[in-house]
């Protein structure tokens, strides 16, 4: 369904103007795949749609969300232009499931991904099934250009390990910058605190297009490499200036390892955690300014979200609930509840607060009703979509105060294949829950965890295996609109029998809607993982980024707002330092 | 040092215009109590103070703190037009030592205001010592018109039921409105689902000046009566345009019993506690709209704060700590951590949020420092103030990221006479800690905390007697910075052990500064109990509110602002109820 990523051969040995024909003329034949409809004039109503998917931020994490030691940063920004909505969820609590249902509007346990690790690992030969519509192809089949960058983590390779075969570029992203088929992983820490030997190559490895060309992956420049990338789509895009572009910008940040570059090392008081955010903002704001100097802002519709809770069994290495009970992996709030922010200039209003229950899945649904293609949809019919269509809700214009989505639409939460709790208006009923281990030990988190959290636990409750969840008969009930933080389980009374009731009738109408499906996840084959130069797995063919050479060194916007960037963080780390400084004077 | 509080006699048998006059008049008389200084000028640089005091509100309570279900209201616009602080701190977490410490700018440890249940009680005949400069004390000394509304808690009689020795007229305020010399206590409920016989007059009552006007006091028109003598109190100072004045705003609001009345029942999805924050905050939007009506906005330095964290005992009855740990009566963060807002538009900079650790004890000496008066202070030279000065801070001009006050001044935790933490840079020091409780039950509870939490719990920490605390031996250390929450105390290490020996330090010179004080708290008498008519206690004289006297129905902002928040309350409350109707059809 989708076409192959460009790729620029001997890029580096020609001129700018060379490499720019080059690659007009690449985008020029991978943007003619034949779309089955006339995509529409973009306007504010038929807006180009940027997604940026920030990996395990918190609900608790950034400043506009109450976080106490978060420095301001171009997000805040974006709240005070747009919108913020503090009843967003994820479609699943894990990586690879939430970012299925993201992309294909469906709940993970509709795809099969589900089994194994909860997340493809790179000997995992599965991926998103080939029957599914991602988003990108439900875009390109309304001819959109569509585009892509950063982490993937939906399936790499299916006989060899070079095949391809899950790419994004098999899946209708027309253009591929600089990837991470995989993830960053733990074990991609350079700062060799917890892994002595520093980055195991196969794990962290970094694709250009469908290309292999960093293994291990080097932090230093993926940040700039990334906005480079965006950079570049953009620019191609003004060839085509009515047509409208989907672009997916995942960000590699702030899953753990944790990193950030000597640009913004020090910036946060949080440390390398909020160094880490405030890195991965900056890029946010390069986006935005972007779209601006592009004249594209009030025809493009931002969408920055994370694709679950923050990893807290990382403790001082993972990210921030503020409060809400649980995590990544587990069906508490914490776990599911994402930040959301929406921008676009003119259309999304500027600092509305909105209350109302929306889901990552909710986009899908969402764009696929406002462009009607029933030459891409007759055979599609009973494909069940678990999202709602939220164009009047990103727009703020239903009456004030109308929760129809919070009380028509439940959330249903899932851990693997468990179904673990349901959202019905202010209402969850819990069925199941996972364990929340706040003691114990291990030697190799005494920095992140002090006081620590053991090793195993970490799988345990990734991978909720039935022996280890708690089943509540009767079900648990909260009212998470007075209780978000779950601490005060409803006292039986009628009204939560009805709930209860309730909820049942909603699962059961669930479960009739599900038919069976392969599990994608936990069929390994060694030979397929990803490794440059076997068996050492190392190598660093990473071309220069095609932006840069279209820009000369005086007016890259590297050298003009990295410096800038520098400037502002090093002046926060002297003053950080001060204060250590300061705090030592006091001996 | 006070003067006594102006009185209305036979104000409802006058003509607006006898009442104009004679009430002009009254201040006069009052406003003309000789400073020891002359009041400089009014003018952005030395403005008009208020301070809107919220009894027991959460730090995490507001939206614009990231509560995730409160509704926005006017204090979210004060937070655009203003700046918010997220390390602000109470001078301690229980009501009536907190709000001595920040009128006085001292620790209650120093003023004696300690000892019995930690709070002035009916039948106490002590209150906040006389040889101790209040603010409004330090104003009317430097030439300031004072007035106050509301809550006091800082001691009511002395020898009898009426001699009012502790009143807010005797400790500088020249005018006092309708106030609550003691507080809004849980048997002020007025819903009977607690307390079958409704309010208890001898704990609920209402003060017009000195005078004792209603028992119990009555909730429903309350808040538009505090807005009406704000707003009397800002008509009075347009007869001094240049005079600039202090105003103490202290709300009955949200401390339970929690009440709303016609117009805000139902419009939080909150419930019962989220009702009476937007009736608060309805207030708050009245007091910067008067001040920009009446021009002297730009000359008004607003600031809106807790007096100490939320009252989590009461479970859903209470506030939320945003997952800060504890609460009111406890000495972690959730205990002493406060929304804090500044507001005055082109001197405090609009939208910017400050991390500095700042402390409700810092307005007495900003505005002591900023206003020398030599012939007030000679006498005082030997008087320690707990308190810094964040003129700068407040108008943010310190270079960004500066941290001065966070380093250099330590946050000093006590509860009743026991030091059990201090706050130096990102790190706190715990020596004891108070048990929090979180299970048992107790059938009047159940509604507000399923699951329930045993009354004596709340006396538990709420005293805290020393057998209940639990000792820290070494002392836990957190970074606040990082872990707010005080999940992960620091494994030890140097840097510990160094700065275990700092707080040290810092103890020792902190107690050096402190000399032994009378305790105010505990030395009952029945007999100095209010009581408008023995033995029944119950009466209502209320007078209409002068304000309301000087406009026309028609003009009059009640009928026009109430019927504008009535229209907004009850659309909410039909889609709140449509919404739970909705959840009903779903049978």
């Amino acid at each position: 369904m989708g076409s192959t990523a460009h790729r620029i051969p001997l890029l580096s040995r020609m001129t700018p103007l060379q490499a720019l024909l080059l690659l007009v003329s690449c985008i020029g034949v991978t943007s003619a795949a034949k779309p089955l409809c006339a995509p529409p004039r973009v306007s504010p109503e038929n807006p180009n749609v940027i997604i940026l998917m920030v990996d395990d931020l918190g609900w608790g994490d950034l400043q506009s969300y109450g976080n106490p030691a978060q420095e301001e940063t171009p997000i805040e920004r974006m709240v005070r232009e747009g919108s913020r909505f503090t009843n967003a969820y994820s479609a699943d609590s894990m990586c690879s499931p939430s970012r299925a249902g993201f992309i294909t509007g469906r709940l993970p346990i509709r795809l099969g991904v589900t089994g194994g690790a909860r997340v493809f690992i790179p000997q995992d030969i599965g991926g998103l099934p080939k029957d599914e519509t991602t988003m990108a192809e439900m875009f390109e089949e309304r001819g959109y250009a569509t585009g892509m960058i950063g982490k993937w983590h939906l399936g790499i390779n299916e006989e060899t390990s070079t095949d391809g075969a899950h790419l994004p570029s098999r899946r209708g992203f027309q253009y591929v910058g600089v990837n991470l088929p995989f993830t960053n992983v733990w074990e991609c820490d350079t700062t060799k605190t917890m892994f002595p030997d520093g980055p195991n190559g196969t794990k962290c490895f970094l694709y250009d297009g469908d290309e292999l060309v960093q293994q291990p992956m080097i932090f230093d420049d993926m940040t700039q490499n990334l906005v480079d990338d965006f950079k570049f789509f953009i620019h191609q895009r003004k060839a085509e200036p009515t047509r409208p572009f989907f672009f997916y910008f995942s960000f590699p940040h702030v899953h753990s390892a944790q990193f950030a570059n000597n640009q913004f090392l020090g910036s946060s008081m949080r440390g390398l955690y909020g160094d880490n955010i405030n890195e991965m903002a900056w890029a946010v704001g390069e986006v935005l300014d972007t779209l601006r100097a592009s004249g594209m802002a009030e025809n493009t519709l931002v969408i920055l979200m994370s694709d679950h809770g923050p990893h807290a069994e990382l403790c001082l290495n993972g990210g921030s609930t503020a409060g809400l009970k649980g995590g990544k992996s587990n069906s508490y709030e914490g776990g599911f509840r994402i930040p959301f922010v929406a921008w676009q200039p003119g259309t999304v209003p500027a600092g509305r607060v909105s209350h109302e229950v929306i889901s990552s899945m909710d986009i899908f649904r969402t764009f696929k009703e406002k462009l009607p293609c029933p030459e891409a949809d007759e055979d599609k019919e009973d494909v069940v979509l678990d999202g709602a269509n939220i164009w009047a809700e990103l727009k703020g214009t239903r009456p004030k105060g109308t929760f129809d989505l919070m009380s028509k639409r439940p959330i249903i939460y899932y851990c693997n294949t468990h179904l673990m709790a349901i959202r019905l208006g202010k209402f969850k009923v819990h069925y199941k829950t996972s364990p929340i281990f706040r003691n114990g030990t291990y030697e190799g988190t005494k920095q992140m965890c002090p006081g620590g959290k053991p090793l195993d636990d970490w799988y345990v409750s990734q991978k909720c295996p039935e022996e280890h969840l708690i089943s509540h008969d009767p079900p648990l009930v909260y009212n998470v609109a007075i209780d978000p933080y779950e601490s005060y389980p409803l006292v039986d009374d009628d009204r939560v029998t009805q709930i209860r009731a309730q909820a049942s009738r909603k699962i059961l109408e669930h479960r009739m809607s599900i038919t069976p499906v392969k599990q994608q996840l936990g069929h390994f084959n060694a030979s397929v993982m990803p490794c440059c130069n076997p068996p050492s797995c190392i190598c660093n063919k990473l071309k220069k980024r095609p932006f840069t050479l279209l820009n000369s060194p005086t007016t890259s916007p590297r050298s003009d707002r990295f410096q800038r960037a520098l400037r502002r963080a090093m002046l926060e780390k002297e003053e950080l330092n001060w204060s250590d400084q300061e705090y030592d004077q006091l001996e």
